[in-house]
């Protein structure tokens, strides 16, 4: 059954959740920048409320908690009038040994209108997206190291804001791409969108062979990773990896694979430099580079809110 | 005099706090059940926003922690339109050695016009109607062992939408009903709305032969408890509860007084099963009854948002 | 260059941000006052909801916790119709090592409108409204020992309120100076609305003899101090300073530095009692002034949020 091989998209294929940018049809993703750009207007890209989404309750349900990507939500859908509702998942019924699935059914009686769903394990947002009554939608807003199709979708209208065409693009996604969602879900949309050459750089630890399945070029020297590159993707180093096996040390990472003007010299000359937050300065990145010309880490944010507002307001608008 | 007694309503009979369904009115419970009704809309249920209270603001005072219930007076209230504040009693001057009355006084100040309270402690939320300022609406979110008058009272709520009338049935109440207000709750209410036969069910540690008094059918067996009972309403078992003196273990429980396929056999055909949540499977319930036909349990959930809605628009709308 | 001076005015001399009541104009003061006023409403000054910040997104950055503080801030930004945001800090990106300025960086590429923050440093609120987009508006709640500007002038409204001619009053501000942002404030807000004697009273370790350069008459002995004033201010006893070297006990401050009504009688006939709360019965203030005729510690409460709702609707109009 096509609807069960492609559980975000009705018999129509319309979107009604965003649980990956694997298997969304280029129309659809175009379809979501598209909108985006409708939310950011002319004089200063000012975000203004608009009441697509009022009298809708929107449930943040953050089991790994992340207060950045939580408020990019609860912005996103206050914009939209929405009632935001954020659950403490740690101090709720979850920690009273409650199932996920019966913590889902409850919240969908109360009438939710809208998960937006962060988890530690892969796959939790389609198990919700599976079991929640009809009229409730979900956004996967990070599970496990399997998607981020937010942030992919952002960074997508982002390149197409600063180069348009991405059928000529050659894209360098730099860092811990093994443990990393957001790599995941670039890869899987630069390749949606027609990206001819996608770069992973990184060490071998970091960045694994088998990456090159997915029609990516996997390089282990950033010379070779960056040079010519038009946009240039840095991954944050978790502080975790550091101290561990994976890696020497946060300075040897740095002098490797650090991204710094020298380095970027390499890349075309105006090329873009993006990042998903918050950054290491020094770590991944230096901050010659972080505050510099080529940086679009900050309109990133910005792009980020208008993203999740057509997300959003696409979803709420299709019927299962 | 008569508004000492009954600290709930004002000089006409209104409804100014709900503090407890002990002393309210038959008349009282049914406008509330009544005005629920309005709440739950033809198609599908689904709850509307309505300004009934725009402009107002609702403070959540949870002195006790439990996330599912605030979540539910904070949907109502803001499907209500009212500004919802929601404190961290933990964190807060509660925690600089502040007495109750003062932060009450304090937050009666800031034109706080409805509390939500739920304290540790029995009466909390009586001391607070008693001392807040005259503008100001009280509503007990679960006060000790004492009540939970809002669960009471969706209970009545579901009661009522399956069965009609309360004059021709049998309920009986399974668990632990002496650590329980929820069960307190519900004996006044069934009471109040002319159930004629209540039963409490469990071992004599749990359900005590004084509750007899209360006009209540004391039953220790469990099959003589369900025998042909029109509602059952299991009580949820608190982890606490289970490692101590009081029972012998989860499993020893859940052999005499889970609820199980067989065991609800010996209700009625068209007996409801009810439970106020969190529910413990394999504990107080087997999960083939939870998920059942004859489950009520997410419905209470839906009927509770609505009920609240009702609780909260009918205070505010009459003076003290 | 005189922005430089003066970072809170615009090149118009307008609020553009709250920083400091130190080298605030007295008209910029006054001019808050007197909206402030028009807050009020006459009928039982009820504050109503106004649509001044509708569409605006207000983020609450409180680094140093303070649940009542941050409250009255919300209860203000909700009652203008904007969008509140409570960052929970402790738990954010600032958490992941991410700087101070990546912070406000990012959640200005949000289009966030105002910050409202309260910092453990001195001079953090200024560091960001330096650092800041020009469309974004930092109110001070609070930095280290600095100020607390709205603090300071919620107490002058109060003042103005009860009694009407700054120029006439002699101000008597009792207890924990040295460590008082609140008295910093208070103190330029009166010399600003000239107040021609201002009394800081305490012990030595609390009340240091430099205060006079500031204008203040320092007085180590309370009945010197109260003696003939027609405001009294008692500051907080901050629980850390009582076992601390700096004070020999509670029980030892209240005999020397309480209020009590023998010493309050000593005041003029028709002084007020202020207290920026949560107030310590006993330690700094006996419960029988703390609730007496003479206390205007409630309207204090009210008239803050009203402070509150003018600073932000004054600073959200005006341009860099």
């Amino acid at each position: 059954m096509l609807s069960r091989r492609n559980p975000q998209l009705n018999s129509h294929g319309e979107l009604i959740h965003l649980l990956s940018i694997e298997g969304l049809p280029r129309a659809v993703v175009t379809h979501i920048l598209d909108t985006a750009g409708t939310f950011l207007s002319v004089n200063d890209r000012e975000v203004k409320k608009v009441p697509l989404l009022r009298g809708k309750s929107v449930f943040n349900l953050f089991f790994e908690n992340s207060t950045r990507t939580r408020t990019t939500f609860e912005i996103a859908a206050k914009r939209l009038s929405a009632d935001v509702i954020n659950l403490d998942i740690a101090r709720s019924s979850a920690a009273k040994g409650e199932s996920l699935l019966d913590t889902i059914a409850n919240l969908s009686a109360m009438h939710a209108d809208m998960f937006v769903v962060r988890h530690g394990e892969s796959g939790a947002p389609y198990l919700i997206a599976q079991h929640c009554a009809p009229h409730v939608h979900v956004v996967n807003a990070g599970d496990g190291r399997h998607a981020h199709p937010t942030q992919g979708l952002l960074d997508m209208y982002t390149i197409r804001h600063y180069k348009q065409d991405f059928t000529k693009l050659t894209v360098a996604i730099v860092g811990d791409i093994v443990h990393s969602r957001v790599a995941r879900s670039d890869i899987h949309a630069l390749t949606t969108l027609g990206v001819p050459e996608i770069r992973a750089v990184g060490p071998k630890t970091l960045v694994p062979g088998d990456l090159r399945e997915m029609g990516v070029r996997v390089c282990h020297d950033m010379t070779e990773g960056i040079r010519g590159a038009d946009v240039i993707i840095m991954l944050r180093l978790q502080h975790e990896r550091m101290s561990g096996a994976m890696l020497p040390s946060a300075g040897e990472f740095f002098k490797n694979y650090g991204l710094t003007p020298e380095k970027l010299a390499l890349a075309a000359p105006d090329a873009i430099v993006m990042h998903p937050g918050p950054i290491n300065r020094g770590v991944e990145i230096h901050s010659a580079v972080a505050d510099g010309t080529q940086s679009v880490i900050l309109p990133q944010v910005t792009f980020g809110i208008a993203v999740r507002m057509a997300v959003m307001s696409i979803i709420a608008g299709n019927n299962a």
